[in-house]
């Protein structure tokens, strides 16, 4: 192999990464190393960009735990999530399409009766969300699991509190055999991203907006359709258009009704005013 | 602002980030949002492949500390560390080249007299450097500092050490005024890069060699001429022509001729066999 020079060393360390034993890697690698070069040599990347970019990923990593993924939030902010999200779930066009998993997805929620109210206690106005799990040719999906995670009123996730001991604001719900689903929670607000890290950092050095619309999140993972990674955005909510992880999609739009107190979707008996909103999941079936 | 979809979401994103303050962090910040996205399409990454990226480079974070760069490690490894010294040291063809600097440069190394012993006591058959410092039209350059670093016998450098009195294996001589300088060492010998971290696990499932060729740091910062960081290698050596961080250059390796006991370049006598190495520094003048 000949040394390296300005003009052969992409060549050289492609070729290098080549030799990875999945041809798979070899591919991401090889790749990789032609994208990284072309951006460096694109906008001349001087000696001190370059420190301080080894300085913001290490500390992009430092700043990370348990609870905080930093460096999906970094991937979110500049897009690449949504891109990998699209790119891997292209569904047709009456599925319910997919958004950002986002990093306070917690596995192994509790099981939820239809109308559970898994709040726990969180403050905010009553939400019944409701409707059914279909497929795109209309049949109802009975005893699919819908997993569902939300922020409090504060915008903070369970992932992000320090102690929590029931499951807040997260339930796994089960539809019934016609499809329907029902749950209780409270109305999300709109929340910032953390902004106390090298993400919130860059941001600040910028005009983007730092807030993400109210949202819930759901998980359908059924036995014969796509796996359904997504949310549900209020409509009357601000940020929709300007959402900092480029989540927002015009299908997940939903009117989030207001209600004197009296009778939920569920049946039950409502003392307070209280919200609701209806959705169908659609499910794109598995080919 | 339109709601993202697989097509759009690259412009969407680069225009967001056009809208930093500093006119190059908009630069940079688009640049990077189109090429991550081409590398994203161009390969088409999974959610799989995300994740794992995304747990890749938080580790790579995690792993680092003051004695340890990891994400330096692993820009030199993919060669972009060796490509921004060439892009950004284009000296003359008489001029020595610069290669990449390292992660174990420590500021403020002693200043050492002509022909000091910097091995601190360190293992290995002794070694003297020397030559002259000038400028690509011959005219020696008196009192020129060279900063110098290397690792021991075992490969170690006195930034990956824990415990370390004095400084161990690096100096800052100072040319005479006729532009000579002889350094006293110890031969060092070519090493392995950390491989217990995540960039040693990618190294693994490839077929690259994870060694160095041995050689020797210097840094040499004189006013009126571009700042020169480089090595030299022995010529000897194994791993020159496969050396992990793409450093070596043809100009930079150099015989290190093996003598019986007698007589050093500093005209002090050795009572053992030693060894030498004559090389001269040609400074770019500073444009
Ligand atoms: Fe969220
Ligand atoms: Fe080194």
């Amino acid at each position: 192999m000949p040394y390296a020079t300005e003009d052969n060393i992409t060549e050289l360390a492609a070729r290098r990464w080549a030799t990875a034993e999945s041809p798979r890697l070899a591919e991401l690698m090889t790749a990789l190393v032609r994208h990284l070069h072309a951006f460096a040599r694109d906008v001349h990347l001087t000696e001190e960009e370059w420190m301080a970019a080894m300085r913001w990923l290490t500390e992009t990593g430092r700043i990370s735990d348990d609870k905080r993924e930093e460096f999906i939030l970094a991937s979110d902010v500049v897009g690449l999530s949504m891109l990998v999200v699209q790119m891997n779930n292209r569904f047709g066009p009456e599925a319910t399409p997919a958004t950002v998993l986002g990093p306070f997805y917690i596995d192994g929620s509790p099981a939820a009766p239809y109308g559970h109210d898994m709040s726990d206690g969180a403050e905010g106005l009553p939400l019944f969300v409701h409707g059914t799990v279909r497929g795109v040719d209309g049949e109802p999906v009975g005893g699919a699991v819908l997993d569902v995670w939300q922020a409090d009123s504060d915008g903070a996730y369970e992932a992000q509190l320090s102690e929590v001991d029931e499951a807040r604001l997260r339930a796994k719900y089960r539809t019934r055999q016609d499809g329907t689903y029902c749950l209780r929670s409270v109305v999300p607000k709109g929340y910032t991203i953390p902004m106390d890290g090298p993400v919130g950092d860059l941001i600040e050095r910028t005009r983007i907006s730092h807030f993400r619309p109210a949202h819930i999140h759901f998980l359908i993972d059924e036995p014969g359709y796509e796996k359904l990674i997504t949310h549900i955005f209020e409509e009357d909510t601000q940020y929709l258009d300007s959402d900092v992880v480029f989540g927002t999609k015009e299908e997940l739009i939903v009117p989030f009704r207001r209600h004197e107190a009296g009778t939920a979707p569920d049946g039950t008996t409502v003392a307070t005013s209280f919200a609701t909103a209806e959705f169908d999941f659609v499910l794109q079936p598995r080919t």
